[in-house]
């Protein structure tokens, strides 16, 4: 497999501050640069040995570099690449993680003018709430499942070398178009985020909001946990896969009111219908986006 | 304190059971006698040493029991309290694990005529998702809180008598009216129930749904934990308490409408501004309702 000289790192936070420690741990790459906006944090990055020296524009951080990993939120990919592009190594393997596919796609060939045949957009479905360098953990990708969102003037030469690499930090590897991915995405990830941040915030506008927190069990805890999603991020991923996730919502809304209104009308009967599919639905699931490596290369 | 001749267990269930050899384990109660609408169920208890000895009706469990615990879904106390009207020793603690409260004593005045001097409603903080005698487990309690809700016709040394047995169970115990019980967990437990069902209904009605499912992610297994509840402990929940739930979704809706609004006008900066709050309240949050016995006997 083939072994980097140097990780560009474009964005030092949890998501990949992790991916270069994992690839240094698996041997996939010799010295990591790493650039973010904030220089302190590039700082940090470097004081943890996250990164071994820091970049001071995106640019620095890709010339010399035949693996960038650009890992921002998603609404910033569109000014990374238009740094990029008279400094990018046609030779360079260079991925992103971003929790959308078309909208990063899209801005690539916005800021390039044609689709870059040597970008493999990617989606390690990993991750914490809680964001930041300090978050960084070499562990959080083994035994995950990554997504991988090539378009069809994507280098297949460099399709294989990013399922390689993630492979080579212990992922199974999925590809499918990153319209598939956005929809997809948006009805098991988005919209539920969506639904959390809007319970939270619901709950908190209410003046009796702290009497209700004190009281909050494991159930809660479970509901809301990604309701502490970075703001960031979010904002980003619910404005550049809104349509799709508007679509979920719908389809939420639509169910919602048939519980209602089961409860409205005290009709015992057809609100047990309504909750047993579900009830069922949720019991037989079983959890696949985390898996062995190797095991679901489609 | 005092020690039980005999319990009678009124429903063989998940939290019944639970309570049936937690109760045993920690020396409260001698012999526990149990009934289940269905005989096989209590047949199956049995067979678990959950109880010692099976009743044939709800009457022959209560007869001979100094204390008495009703664990069936909140609709069915009406008739559980109907058929114990004239088997009730006015020396007998009565309980319930009900996860409603103002039902829970509404129908056991319809049931008796009058207030009963020595019920003390309690609902648990513990549980699973998963229902059935099956997943009685001594440990349920340990570690939780209970809250109970006495009414102003409960007598003083029952309400002691009860707090003396959740504390023997290793329980923190809190002491509400119904009223602020029922308007809490409609906030914290049973709207998001309400809307976990309603979520999965949602993706399950898609055509989509077997693709979705199979790349849902570890935000996914959090979020819809609780959808995989028991249909009949919920049909009866979400319908008691329907007016303070309703209410609890009216604020929910609100709060979705300014997320959906700030997504389709495209507002990053309006959208930020919604998610943050939401973010910083859940990131703050420590459960609370998990605590070490005697920590907050309010």
């Amino acid at each position: 497999m083939r072994k980097f000289k140097q990780l560009g790192l474009i964005g030092c936070g949890m998501m990949g501050g992790s991916f270069a420690l994992a690839a240094k741990k698996a041997g996939l790459v010799d010295f990591v640069v790493g650039y973010s906006k904030s220089p302190q944090n590039a700082e940090q990055a470097k004081h943890m040995k996250v990164v071994d020296a820091t970049a001071a524009s995106i640019l620095q951080a890709a010339i010399g570099s035949d693996l960038i990993m650009v890992s921002v939120p998603v609404a910033a990919t569109f000014e990374v690449f238009k740094a990029l592009q008279f400094g990018l190594s046609p030779d360079a393997l260079i991925m992103d993680v971003g929790s959308t596919k078309q909208s990063v796609m899209e801005a690539t060939i916005k800021a390039l003018g044609v689709p870059p045949s040597n970008f493999v957009p990617a989606h390690p479905i990993a991750g914490k709430e809680k964001a930041g360098i300090m978050e960084a953990d070499a562990g959080l990708y083994l035994g995950k499942r990554v997504i991988l969102t090539p378009s069809d003037k994507t280098a297949p030469s460099f399709v294989t070398m990013a399922t390689d690499v993630w492979h080579a930090l212990g992922m199974a590897v999925s590809r499918m178009t990153a319209e598939a991915h956005d929809s997809i995405f948006a009805a098991v990830s988005h919209a539920p985020h969506l639904l959390a941040f809007a319970y939270i915030n619901g709950l908190n506008n209410q003046s009796a909001a702290a009497d209700f927190l004190k009281f909050a069990g494991p159930g809660f805890r479970d509901f809301t946990r990604i309701a502490a999603s970075d703001p960031d991020v979010w904002r980003d991923i619910l404005i550049a896969n809104r349509k799709e996730i508007l679509k979920q919502t719908g389809a939420f809304q639509m169910s919602l009111s048939q519980l209602e209104y089961a409860m409205c009308v005290g009709d015992p009967a057809a609100l047990r219908a309504l909750i047993e599919p579900s009830s069922t639905a949720r019991s037989l699931w079983e959890m696949n986006a985390q898996a062995s490596p190797r095991d679901a290369e489609n």
